[in-house]
């Protein structure tokens, strides 16, 4: 397997005006590259690069620890890996989980994601796992890193260096790789028949397609950039796996807007942040169509009765179901469910994207962050 | 066991400006009565209410699913059982539990956690629980309500009808009810002595009074509320379980006061956002004195860099360690470990409604919210 900076062109710009749009564009080459390391797409299976020195089928428990947009794509997972291999997960921010010192059965697999692999938090809680006799495995970005090499089985993410401090390219790689262990997990264990693996494959051999339809969206994202960076909060929502999206699309507007985003469960909505909510306070809404659409959607009535701007990232199905409350539909193309979330988190970068370039601020270096966390 | 209704007089503000300052101040009183039906203070010993339909020995996870306020008590409650009972704990929203149709190990412990009992997500979350097999228990305030009535063993708060919107008396009556259940299931399960048991049933005992002593520092709270008014937003730190009251403060402060609050895992706050701290956003920490104190305080460092004002609550020894970076402290007395949480939850609870009434809301029935919420 190669290692992150394999095939990665010198880094500049190219035409565009800064890395962060650089890096969300090469998004379906970066994804179709992971790819094509991990799925056999003319068998229609699941390859991955590594023997796995474990077995899903005897796993009870994945643990997964990170930080920051890796532990959002950590949240995404669980709900693959639950749903698709039955497996349950436990998700935690690494800097709680690795003072926490949680029991763990022996035998267990925890895995952590992180793009530099050199997260500090991260890493205490990995040395915590090895403590518990726990098989270690990570997906990151850089191969060399303390994390890759600290852990008995690596999953690289293969998308190239990232520049922008605010994560991206990277962010969907990692998104890719856990959808592709989540189907490799539910074939392990008897959950997948091999029709839907394929099923689930053909799904992954359409996604770089799909981002690339999402990106279609930038002149209606970019359409709204004034009015978003008006706005004195804003709040993200989404349920099931596009709920992580919603946290990550909040988390993207914070750090590169400086304006107060913050993602909830649309479920939640009612059990406190709707007193906030008035025509200063715009909420964007990833919803494509699916069976909890229709609930988020009634959410949404009572965020309408109090002049909030509503922004509803959805597929052309989910858009006619949207009705009179929805102010604006950024429109994603319709995609299998288990991609869903990969393709949702397009959009939620580029409202992040062009609402700080109309601001005026320091796109590719927030004021206050470094690229990756080596300090606790 | 009494129902919640028990011993309430009328309902009536009494000497108080709001029902919220009132249930504020009732704390010491509802938590003792509360603690008389679940614990032996003569023999030392936690004496639950009923006799448990199952054996904390036996399970081999626990899962607790909430809403709102509700759910931030639960994951104190994960922190507990974990660290003194060795149980693994799953919480979750339980608008996103009953949709991801989580797997279950048949005859596990699934808890709901809901002051009415009559939350609708809550409902339809121990309705999935029953039908995994799953022994069902609750914690409500209503023993009439049908969250109660479909519990096969129910735990009251037994803390009085509570009328402001946003929840004190009841919150912190789920987290002293929840603290003595992670006490019973660490001795069935061996992991506590009778030494241990009695030391934190010590610290029970004195909850009370370190709730009224947490209440005087009601004056220096109040001192905070101009400028605490002016914010443009204020984020609440914490790790391990103040984190949960982090989140329980900002949800708090978000309710009453419309100024956007949002909580975060101390450690998370380099990966994003410290990007929005400066002089207009005040950051709230809670962390009395223990082995974490010294990361969060390192953490505020770049806080102070940045012009953020830091409100430190915290205990005597804390306050010693705090250093110039903090321009305000609130002191907590010093408490056991385990009840720092319950007496944390006080000077949030005063923060948020000292501010409100400054700014001059509705404190009481702040705008767009309910006291149950019984829809989807």
């Amino acid at each position: 397997v190669s290692t992150a900076n394999t095939g990665a062109e010198s880094v500049s710009k190219g035409n565009h005006r800064h890395f962060m749009s650089k890096e969300i564009y090469e998004q379906p080459d970066t994804i179709s590259h992971t790819l094509s390391n991990y799925v056999n797409f003319a068998e229609r299976k699941v390859q991955l690069p590594q023997e796995l020195p474990f077995d899903f089928a005897k796993l009870s428990r994945l643990t997964i620890s990170s930080c920051g947009g890796s532990y959002y794509a950590a949240m995404i997972a669980k709900y693959w890996f639950e749903k698709y291999a039955r497996l349950p997960v436990e998700v935690d921010i690494a800097s709680e989980f690795r003072y926490r010192e949680p029991p763990m059965e022996k035998d267990g697999l925890a895995l952590f994601v992180s793009q530099s692999g050199e997260t500090a938090d991260t890493l205490a809680a990995l040395r915590y796992c090895v403590s518990q006799d726990q098989h270690i495995a990570s997906i990151v970005n850089v191969a060399e890193s303390t994390i890759a090499r600290e852990s008995d089985v690596v999953f690289p993410t293969l998308c190239g260096p990232e520049i922008c401090v605010a994560s991206t390219k990277a962010t969907t790689a990692q998104q890719t790789v856990l959808a592709t262990l989540a189907i490799a997990a539910g074939k392990q264990r008897g959950i997948l028949s091999d029709a839907q693996e394929a099923e689930m494959v053909d799904a992954l051999a359409k996604l770089p397609g799909a981002m690339s339809k999402a990106l279609a969206s930038e002149p209606k994202i970019a359409s709204l950039d004034k009015s978003l960076s008006k706005a004195k909060d804003v709040f993200y929502l989404g349920r099931g796996a596009l709920y992580p999206v919603a946290l990550e699309g909040a988390l993207k507007f914070k750090e590169i807007t400086y304006i107060h985003a913050e993602g909830y469960a649309a479920g939640e909505l009612k059990h406190g942040p709707i007193a906030l909510i008035d025509e200063k306070v715009p909420v964007v809404v990833v919803a494509p169509s699916d069976a909890l659409l229709e609930k988020t959607l009634s959410n949404m009535h009572e965020v309408a009765a109090r002049g909030g701007n509503i922004i509803l990232i959805t597929d052309e199905a989910g858009a006619k179901q949207a009705g009179p409350d929805i102010n604006e539909i950024i429109l994603m193309p319709e995609v299998h469910e288990l991609v869903q979330p990969i393709v949702a988190t397009v959009p939620v970068q580029l409202l992040a994207y062009h609402t700080a370039v109309f601001m005026g601020t320091d796109v590719d270096q927030p004021r206050n962050l470094a690229k990756s966390v080596t300090v606790e």
